[in-house]
């Protein structure tokens, strides 16, 4: 039969309608097929789906997402760390004492040897003279210039664009299906609310981290806050929990790490009863980033991997499973950009 | 000219259909027409109109409510005061030493003489024994047991029946505006997560309060959170700035309070420039609630109503701007009961 032009038209309009409407576009693009994708994809589908035995009312579905190594890159050192070596050369100026004393001088020597000689007490002295004496307002702005600047050594592009497509696609698909997203972290509060909300559309309000003491004050007739030198709260390993209760009050049902950092974070989720998600990104891809684990110095991976096998969580292989790592890698294959997602409303 | 029966219901229908699709329900039906429901009217609407020179993007929308004599009643004395001395009374049996021992003798006794003279030390001894040793969950639900049963002293109703309605219209109304509406309270934070998304919605991550010590530990292989007899954080005066901005990280575009302790917050909200809303409830009503200001040990009102003026912030008379008090007094008159509205998403 041959078809009128008109008739022609209307049927490939209607098989072009409803092949819009009964395609499922793939959430996860960038992910390969394999366990660990298919084990996120199962545990959202089986959670959300009304009647379902797993089913989880929306309020209760709270993801906690640590940062560093879990959603951006924490090789070879945390992004945090360059930012305060980096502000210690930039006031070094109004500190000549510095070239003279530790652990400033190690920063200005680029002697890491010798920062390293100096401790816990030293990385608390640097934290006090780049991360105190200001206001949060002014603290966020500092860390925004810097991140429009600095590169990342190996990589000679801006920080904020070695964060991991894959875990922008998990957070949009997530937060698509009802889920409330945050992150849950050992970095410091306010440097990840300086681009947590445009970089992954995770707003101020649902980042936890850890933080220095904040103090309230009115100078000339006008209220002010202000950072001190002197640390509030540590979220990391026994620390996470402690801070999920604090800040968001319920018990996540779903949490992604990457170290032993995260192993807390992972076992208090995860222990509850109910269906629950554990995922470990396991860096393994030297060549397209990292591979790292249990003898690391940055993002030590190794009573958590352990604890993964007995405790079911998935394990992310991220040379097996990330069919593209970076968001600008998405420019050299044939698909869209994905936006990381609307924020939670 | 007759209409045909037919032409007649067309009519009626479509004009009945105009009246629902124009009609605006009034939002605020609690409330009295006057000052105060025109500026938190004037406000919302200014600030949520787009193209208005006053306009908030949504994720700015941080509007915070004291709790205690702003959402619920804290007339003769605090719920969560009450409901530490009922717990003091519960576990005495546990512990014969507290009828000689004080300030939990006082409490035995009634004697709230000697009970305000056990000071602030004596206050952190009834904290310590009702308020730690336990689970947050298990916080809570005790918390919940107990409002179940207990009533107030001069209502006879439950605690929780003793909250605002102008408020609750309020909550829901911000919040159909794109608001997210937080609780910023000096009360503990644990004891509000136990009532607050069913009375308020407002969820558990949107409560911000004064809290103790959590801790997290392994016992017999499990993962436990545990309260410990120490204090955190206290978010009153101006704890309640440096509250909001460890937990929420926005400065805040509204804020209802009624006391001193809610000064620093309406100062921190309404200072930082651009269409800016403060109210302070005013406890004026005797009759249907309470009359108390600048000699009220509960609940002092008095720099923060002396500011309300120069500041130029919203003063809530009781006694004339609200229709109704409580919830429980709309069944006597003639409109349907308000929803406290769906939780933030």
């Amino acid at each position: 039969m041959r078809l009128r032009p008109s008739r022609f038209w209307a049927l490939a309009l209607a098989a072009a309608w409803i092949s819009t409407a009964t395609a499922q576009p793939d959430p996860l693009p960038s992910w390969n097929d394999g366990p660990a994708k298919r084990a996120i994809v199962a545990f959202v589908t089986d959670v959300t789906r009304e009647g379902s035995p797993d089913f989880i009312p929306s309020p209760e579905r709270i993801a906690t997402f640590d940062n560093d190594g879990t959603l951006w890159i924490e090789q070879p050192i945390y992004v945090q760390f360059a930012f305060a070596l980096a502000r210690v050369r930039e006031l070094a100026p109004l500190h000549p004492d510095w070239k003279d004393r530790q652990p400033f001088k190690a920063v200005l020597d680029r002697d890491m040897e010798a920062l390293a000689a100096a401790g816990e007490q030293g990385a608390a002295e640097i934290v006090a003279a780049t991360h105190a004496g200001m206001t949060p307002e002014a603290f966020r702005q500092i860390v925004r210039d810097w991140l429009a600047t600095a590169r990342h050594p190996r990589f000679d592009r801006p920080y904020e664009e070695l964060v991991y497509q894959p875990m922008l696609e998990v957070l949009a698909y997530m937060r698509a299906h009802g889920f409330k997203t945050f992150i849950v972290s050992g970095g410091g509060i306010e440097f990840m609310r300086a681009f947590a909300e445009k970089r992954y559309g995770i707003p101020p309000e649902q980042v936890v981290g850890s933080s220095i003491v904040t103090k309230f004050e009115t100078r000339d007739g006008r209220s002010v806050l202000f950072r001190l030198p002197h640390v509030n709260f540590v979220d990391d390993g026994v620390g996470k929990p402690a801070g999920i209760e604090q800040q968001i009050g319920r018990r996540p049902v779903a949490a992604f790490g990457n170290s032993d950092g995260d192993l807390q974070m992972l076992q208090w989720t995860t222990e509850a009863g109910g269906r629950r998600l554990g995922v470990v990104v396991h860096h393994t891809d030297a060549e397209r980033e990292y591979a790292y684990d249990r003898q690391s110095k940055v993002g030590r991976l190794d009573k958590a991997l352990e604890t993964a096998a007995t405790d079911r969580w998935t394990v992310i292989d991220m040379k097996r499973d990330w069919k593209t790592v970076f968001p600008f890698e998405r420019s050299l294959v044939a698909h869209p950009p994905i936006k990381p997602g609307m924020p939670d409303p």
